[in-house]
C-alpha cells in the first residue's frame, strides 16, 4: 500500500469519514477505481459515476455528507478537484524522495559550474561551462543544458530537454522532453532577394513555476529577452517566438503559436492551435478559442473566437464557394434594399 | 546489384514477363528509372509516364500485359501500389538483417531491464529499470526508454526518442525522431487565480502496427491510459493529449491536435492540421479535411470540412470584413422578405 | 569591451562620425541601449525611440547625419537593419573564433567517416559510418548524423539534431535543436482495411545557405528527395512531408505545414501556421498570410489569405451559425431580387 486515508488527511487536511486506516494503492478515476483506490467528485455532473463506483475512498464536498457516510472512507473539502491536484503532488513526491541526489558518471559537467549538492543529473546530461543548478534540481537523460543558463531550485528538466545558452527559469518549473528553450529567433534581413540572418543575441527568462511541454519551442530574443512570467503554463508543440512576453498565469494548449514581439497578458488563456500574430498586444483576462487567429490587439478581456464551422464536405464546399462572394452578395442586398426603400 | 527480378517475384509473388535474372540496383518513380531500376504504376493517370520511362522492369496490372511485354522485364499483379509497399518493405529488411544484433558498448541500460538477445540497442541509449525489450526490437542512437516501459516485438525506435515509463506498444511498431511517448498531459487545477500542477499518473498504450511521426507528442494519461489501438498511423508533429482514445487503422496527417479525452473510432483520417476539442466522440470511418476543427461530436460516417477559402488578400479583406456582419446581413434579408410578402 | 566603433567599420564599412575608439560591449535595441552600447535605427517611425535611447553609437542613414552628429558616436549606412545583420554575424563569429576545432572525446565517429580537421564536434554526437563532415563545421552535443550524410562547409548543427542516413546539407546552413532532417514520409498502401507501411527509400537535399528551425521536420522522399534549394529559411515546428520541393530563397514563419510532392516557388513567404495541401504548385514570389489554407495552385504572384476573422464570442457564434446557411442565403436573395425585377 503506498499511504492510508490518514497519511493523506494527515498531509494535505480536510474531514475524514470511515475508516482513516484504509489502505489506498493508486489514485483512480470513478469508474475505474476499486476498494483501495481513491478517487474524487469533481462536479455533480458525475454523481450517477460516483454511485456506480467501487472507489473505498471518495473526496467530496461537505455537502455530499450522507454519500460520504456510504462509502469504507470519504476526505470533505471544499474544492475536490483542487485537493486531487495537491494528492497528487504529494503522491509523486513521495515516490521521488526515494531516488537519490548525484550526478551520473556518465554526465559531462563542464568547467564553474555551480551545483547543488542535492541535485539529480541523468545519464548523458551536458551542462556547459559556468551553469548554475540550484537545490534539489532534477534534470533527465540526455538533457543538454547550456553555458551559463540557470536552473532555480526544484525545477525540472525532462529527458531530451535543449536548454539554451544562458537562458534562465525560477523556482519550482517543469520542462518536458524535447522541449527548446532558447534556440535562436527567426530573424533575417532581406539583401538583394536573399536573407541575412541576424543573430539572436538575446536570451529566454522564464519564471517561477512555469511548465514547458514537450517539443515546444521558446526562442531567444533579438537582443533583448523573450520573457514568461510566473506560472506560465504551456502546453505541447506550441511556438513562442522571439521577444515575446507573456505575462504571470496565462497558459496555453498545444500548438498554439505566438508570433515575435506579441506581448500577452496575465491570466489569458489559448485554446490549441490558436495563433498570435506579431508586434500586438493581448491584454490581462483575454481568452481565445482553440484554432482562433489573432491579428490584431485585443485589450479588452473576454472570450473571443474565430473559426470556420465544420460540415459535411458537400455543405462546406457551397458555402465556401459563396463566401469568396460575400462582399458582392452584401453589395446586391444593400441594392435590393434602396430599390425597396425607393 | 541488390536483387533480380527472380528474387523479387519469389518474396512476393506475381507473373513475371521478361527477363527473371535481370539485375536490379534500385526501386524508382517512373520518371527516373533507369534499366537496372524496378518502378510501378499506381493508376492509370500515369500511362505516359510509363511510355517515357527508362525502367527495365515495372509492376504492372494484368490489364497491361501488352505494356508488359514492351520491357526488358516486368511484374503482373492486381494492385501493384500495394505490391510496391511490399517491396520497399523487403528490399529494407534485406539491408537490415545485415546489420548485427547487440547493445552498443555506449548504451545505458538499467537494473533488471529484459532485453532479448536478437535486440539491437544504439548509441547512448538509456534504457531504465525494468524495462521489457522484446524481439529483434531496434533503438537508435540517443533513445531514452523509461522505467518498466515494454517494447514489442520488432518495433522500432528511432534515434532520440523519448518514450517514457510505463507506457507499452505493441509488435511491429514504429516511432520516429524526436516523438515523445508519455510526457505529462497538460493538467492544472486553478486556485486563486494560479494553476495547481496535476501529476499524471496514466500510460500510453500503443497497439500493434502503431507508426509514431516525427517530433509527435502522445501523452500520458492523468489516471486512466492514453490509447492507440492497432494500425494507428500518425504522421509528424501530431498532438495527442492525454486521455485521448483512437481505434483501430485511423491516419492522421502532420500537425493534426487531439485535446484531451477525445474519443475517436476505427478506420478514421485526418488532414493535415485538422483539429479535435476535447471530451468529444468521434465515430468510425469519419473523414474530416485538412485545417478543419472538429467542435462538437461527429457520430456519421462522412467527409467533413470547414476551412476558410483562400483568396488574394484585397478579396479576403472584404469578405472576411463583410462576414463579421453575416448574421445582420440574413436579418436584413429577412426583412426585406417580409416588407415583399406584405 | 568586445569592439570600438572603428573595429566594427573596418569589418562592416560605413562612414564613422564622433568617437571612433568608442569601447562597445553590446549591441543593443534602443530603449535598452547603454552608452557602450551600439544600436540601429531600422525606420524612422522609430525616431522618437532614437531620442530617447542612451545608446553611445548608432547605426543610421545618411539623411539622419544631424541626428548623427548628436551622439558620442554613429556610423552612416544605407541600410542600417542589413548593417546590424551583419554586425551581429562579426560579433558573434569573433566569439566562435575562440573555440577549439576537435571532436569531444564522448563523441562516437563511425567508420570511414571523412571528418575535416577544422570541425568541432561536442559531447555524445554520433556520426555514423561514411558520412562527410566538411571545413569549419560546428556540431553540438547529443546530434546524430546519420551513416553517409554530407555536412558542407561551415554549418552548423545544434544541439540535439537528428540529421538523417544519406541525407546532405549545403554550405553554411544552421540546423536548430531538435530538427529531424530525413525521417521517413508518411506513406501506406491501403490493404482491406489497414494500412501496409511503404519504407521511404529517397533523401532530403538542402541547399547552401538553409536554416532549419527548432523541432522542424523534413521528410525524406518515398523513392526521389525531397529538395530545399539554396537559401530557404523555415522557422520552428515546421512539418515538410515527403518529395516537397521548395526553391530558392522561400522562407516560412513557425508552425507552417507542407503537404507531400507540393512545388513552391522562389522568393515566397509564408506566415505562421499556413498549410499547404499535397501535389499542387506554388508559383515563384508568392506571398501566403498566416494561419492561410492552400487547397489549390496558385500561380500568379501576390498575397493570399483566408482566415476566419476573429469576434468576441457571442458575435462569432451568430456570425458562424449563419455562415452554414450562406448558399442559402444567396439563393433567398436571388429569389427576391427575381420578385423584385418582375
Amino acid at each position: 500500500m503506498h499511504a492510508s486515508v490518514a497519511d493523506v488527511a494527515a498531509a494535505l487536511g480536510g474531514e475524514v469519514l470511515g475508516d482513516p486506516s484504509l489502505g489506498l494503492h493508486r489514485i483512480a478515476s470513478l469508474h475505474s477505481a476499486d476498494a483501495h483506490s481513491i478517487s474524487f467528485l469533481a462536479q455533480n455532473k458525475f454523481l450517477a459515476q460516483l454511485h456506480a463506483s467501487q472507489a473505498g475512498c471518495v473526496i467530496l464536498r461537505p455537502e455530499h455528507r450522507e454519500l460520504a457516510q456510504q462509502r469504507a472512507a470519504a476526505i470533505l473539502t471544499p474544492d475536490p478537484y483542487l485537493y486531487y491536484a495537491r494528492l497528487t503532488q504529494w503522491w509523486v513526491q513521495r515516490q521521488r524522495a526515494q531516488q537519490p541526489a548525484g550526478v551520473h558518471p556518465t554526465a559531462h559537467i563542464g568547467q564553474g559550474v555551480q551545483l547543488h549538492p542535492s541535485a539529480r543529473i541523468g545519464a548523458f546530461v551536458v551542462i556547459e561551462e559556468g551553469a548554475h543548478i540550484g537545490e534539489g534540481v532534477v534534470i533527465g537523460p540526455h538533457t543538454v543544458v547550456g553555458t551559463r543558463a540557470v536552473l532555480g531550485a526544484h525545477t525540472r528538466l525532462a529527458a531530451r530537454v535543449s536548454f539554451g545558452e544562458h537562458c534562465r527559469v525560477g523556482a519550482r518549473g517543469m520542462i518536458h522532453s524535447g522541449a527548446v528553450i532558447g534556440a535562436d529567433g527567426f530573424g533575417f534581413a532581406p539583401q538583394a532577394g536573399a536573407w541575412t540572418r541576424i543573430e539572436q543575441l538575446g536570451a529566454v527568462r522564464l519564471g517561477d513555476d512555469v511548465d514547458i511541454g514537450a517539443n515546444t519551442c521558446v526562442d531567444r530574443g533579438a537582443l533583448d529577452d523573450t520573457v514568461l512570467e510566473d506560472g506560465v503554463k504551456l502546453d505541447n508543440l506550441i511556438q513562442i517566438a522571439h521577444n515575446v512576453h507573456i505575462g504571470a498565469h496565462t497558459a496555453m494548449a498545444g500548438c498554439v503559436g505566438v508570433a515575435g514581439s506579441a506581448r500577452i497578458g496575465k491570466h489569458c488563456t489559448f485554446g490549441g492551435a490558436a495563433m498570435i500574430l506579431g508586434h500586438l498586444e493581448i491584454g490581462d483576462h483575454v481568452h481565445i478559442s482553440a484554432a482562433s487567429v489573432v491579428m490584431s490587439s485585443i485589450i479588452k478581456p473576454g472570450q473571443y473566437s474565430g473559426v470556420f464551422p465544420i460540415d459535411d464536405n458537400g455543405a462546406w464546399e457551397k458555402n465556401a464557394a459563396t463566401l469568396r462572394q460575400l462582399h458582392t452578395l452584401r453589395a446586391r442586398l444593400r441594392a435590393l434594399e434602396k430599390k425597396f426603400a425607393s
